[in-house]
């Protein structure tokens, strides 16, 4: 699968791990940085990342930085994504099944790297169920407030 | 304070619930619905709360559907909204202090009664950080996104 990664300094390290973790199971990771732990705005690289799955790039995307709060607002602005804040494998199960989730963030600071790990694998391996959580779905793309803006 | 409350029907319980604990500590507490458990859009309901808190009618917002997720993603959609999904009180400290969330989502199918006024507790008290957050934080408001859709 076709995956974007991108974090702030806090999740720099947790980044680079999950990255080859994810390149050591056959998928072609795409790292849109930050390349060192200097520090930077998490709403800088959830923008770059969520373009990058709204623009067929990456068929999903992991956002991190210290909570998964901040990055996980910024990618959800761009009605094209949806992303999920997630620290255990249930609500990673349902982010797909449920609410079709393309981009999953988490918090470097909150969980460690093997609960991480189960989290990106319940992620990429459960489908989307569809159903009556299409409509929802289809709303998600099509917010009020783009609108309101434009 | 002036809280709006939302949810989808699978956190009704929990809206009444917390709706009635935050209006008998002295909050003023618009429920924006559903007023009752017959199957809803969470897109729909998670809008409505995130105008009402952007146009100022609320100073916090709190979002509720089965997960946390799903509502949270159409929250967020709103780029003067900040809605963070917590499940224990240490995401809810520093979805305050780092990202000066103005909507706490929660999911009635994950945590319990409990866990979620603790975590509302702990939204409710703490103060935005200030300093770096700042920018950060400015950020989130002006989304690239929007201008495109423009």
């Amino acid at each position: 699968m076709k995956i974007a990664i991108a974090s702030d300094h806090a999740a720099f390290a947790l980044k680079a791990e999950l990255s080859a973790w994810l390149a050591a199971q056959g998928h072609v990771v795409t790292d849109l940085g930050p390349d060192s732990e200097a520090s930077v705005d998490y709403p800088d690289y959830g923008y770059k990342l969520a373009a990058h799955v709204a623009e067929g790039k990456a068929e999903r995307g992991v956002a991190l930085c210290g909570t998964g709060l901040g990055i996980s607002m910024a990618v959800n602005r761009n009605p094209a994504v949806r992303c999920a804040v997630v620290s255990e494998q249930l609500s990673a199960y349902f982010s797909r099944d449920h609410n079709d989730a393309n981009v999953i963030a988490m918090g470097a600071r909150m969980i460690g790297i093997e609960q991480a790990k189960a989290c990106l694998t319940t992620f990429l391996a459960t489908p989307f169920g569809g159903d009556r959580h299409v409509r929802r779905v289809e709303k998600l793309s099509n917010p009020p407030f783009a609108r309101e803006t434009a």
